[in-house]
């Protein structure tokens, strides 16, 4: 395999405590200098965590690099998909790091996309109390949300994310040469995050996505420029709320709806298996669109709606409103009994609203519903 | 039951980020005044979480009092003892909080000993990324030591104590009358950590213990003062290093070689079982003080003699020192491959030693047994 040239295209330093750099460009996997993964990661053992699909891409590659800079890396495969975001796969990988000698003074590095990344994540927050920790995100999703925020975690038989630590990152490493082996499907569900930074705070990325040039083919200075914004947009937020108590609720845009889809369609009843977080958000960004609408916000559900038909998100197949409503009421953002939803007044002014009535809910349901029999 | 008088003879604040009051005193856990754990925990949703042991005596008085200040009580008892800091008795707690119907705005309690302490407190880290945490330890290994900090954490089958968080409680409330029904061996056991944190920084605590008027039926106000006295020694060391970079690895005296006691006599070697963490720093505090001794620093091998034959530990029942190095060698103190000892230059001046040789310690261990089968 010959490494690819580096470039880095965008560098964003994300100001938590300590600030962290994300670089993003291509050819970082490879090579040993500033900005690649080998250059970035300090310390002098690493566990690489990664998945059985993206180690079997990439992980020669940054195994390579990390020995060409003199470190000792030891590999953690775990099984593609969201099932390995569980406290038996977090125990495991925390056993195997004991047998394989690693203290504190080592590091962990996430190689793939969210799975693997919130869950390398836990484990390098818990690691003896927590080791330094690196991202490589391989998925548009990841690279545009899981890689800037510092949330880690694992799921329960409950439901997703309700264990975790926030434990930020020392670097995070976006080589968009990744994401041309990604599943066509996969890159349009991580557009919707992107598009959700764009609604939330940065109308220039609405301008280009989607749009004839932002292509999963497109040229890689190009998805880093996209990529970059949107990086910046949640990078901007987390910065200034970093325990999630105040402004970043903004970033649950969507994501009300979207947990309550996912939590529901695990339980079995979706025909075509759990529904993708990217499409489940879609559909919420649709809904809080309805919900804006009607309260007399700026009506943006035709834009969101052409979107939404762009992603082209599995069918809903949810019976009924009401059951959605156990999934909504275990929504973790559900704080001290008030449920606070997050709809945009306009293209960049997002709010927070908890005094929605489930009349009002109701009606944006069946106003999605109405139109997803067009989207799907 | 009635419910005794409160009386707070000691309040420390802990200087960390951000800082919390200690409660020393009784009737702290009956109540609903000032000091007592009812009033501290502000949240209106609180997860109990007891051993069986300490539930059966404390459990009622603590939800009543919770109770009558307004809030929401629910209950959860684990095992008593070390098996229960598990990845599965941690899987199953925050499943059941889930079922409980908690959120974020919930707070946990942790009222038990150090077991309950450490697995409570990392559910309390855990839980949708983290809630609010309060102590009130109930034995005087928790109160001295487990219950400042902030390290909170669980055991793999390869180890003690290696996963877990740095989350600090919003209060501790140590209520003596708790020590009264602790059995006597778990009294001296706990007396250890007191005793160390004497030696570290405060020779008064040595005035007295052990001695004719330390006694666990002594007055509560003179158990709240020796209390007070260690548990600020150790609130000082905390706030000065909260995450354990530098100057709190003194409060690793002793515990080297105990981790090592501890592990080794968990791998079914020893006969009577498991070596309480009591026992295990006592042995640890000799063996330290005779490597000190051995280097030119003050020698306090007779009084440490003295003080672990009132500790009255169990026999070493280690067939051979080499046993004990793959142990040794596996401590989460162990950075970078230096291993680090903490010994005292004299009594309130400890210090870091990383150039050890085998053969130094090998000759500490040869005193230390002979000197354990006069005391066991």
């Amino acid at each position: 395999m010959s490494a690819p040239d580096t470039r880095i295209d965008v560098r964003i330093d994300v100001a938590v405590t300590p600030p962290y750099p994300v670089y993003i460009g291509s050819g970082l996997l490879a090579n040993t200098v500033a900005g690649t993964v080998a250059e970035v990661v300090t310390e002098q053992h690493v566990a690489l965590i990664s998945d059985e699909h993206v180690a079997a891409h990439y992980a020669d590659r940054v195994a390579q690099a990390l020995a060409d800079a003199g470190k000792r890396c030891t590999r953690f495969v775990v099984a593609s998909g969201e099932p390995s975001k569980s406290l038996a796969t977090f125990g495991r990988l925390l056993s195997e790091m004991v047998e394989a000698g690693f203290d504190r003074g080592g590091a962990v590095l996430a190689l793939g996309g969210g799975v693997v990344g919130d869950l390398a994540g836990y484990v390098a927050a818990s690691y003896m109390r927590g080791v330094a920790f690196y991202q490589c995100p391989t998925s548009l999703l990841a690279m545009v949300d899981a890689s800037v925020g510092g949330k880690t975690g694992i799921n329960l038989p409950e439901g997703k994310n309700l264990v975790g630590a926030f434990w930020q990152p020392r670097a995070v490493v976006i080589d968009v040469d990744t994401l041309r082996t990604l599943p066509a499907a996969e890159f349009r569900q991580g557009t919707v995050e992107l598009y959700k930074h764009g609604l939330l705070a940065d109308a220039s990325i609405l301008e280009h996505v989607p749009g004839p040039d932002y292509r999963q083919d497109a040229p890689s200075d190009v998805l880093a420029d996209l990529i970059g914004r949107s990086v910046r947009v949640k990078a901007d937020i987390v910065a200034a709320d970093e325990r999630e108590q105040g402004r970043r609720a903004f970033l649950n845009l969507g994501h009300t709806l979207a947990h309550a889809l996912e939590a529901y369609s695990h339980q079995d009843h979706h025909p075509h298996g759990p529904l993708p977080h990217g499409d489940a958000v879609a559909y919420g960004l649709l809904f809080v669109a309805h919900l804006a609408a009607a309260r007399g916000y700026a009506d943006e559900t035709d834009r969101i709606r052409d979107f939404v038909r762009w992603v082209s998100p599995r069918p809903l197949n949810v019976s009924d409103f009401g059951a959605l409503l156990p999934y909504l009421a275990r929504d973790k953002k559900h704080v001290g009994g008030a449920q606070r939803w997050v709809l945009l007044e306009h293209i960049g002014q997002p709010t927070l609203v908890s005094d929605l009535r489930e009349d009002e809910l109701r009606r944006a349901w069946a106003a999605l519903v109405a139109e997803t029999e067009t989207v799907s």
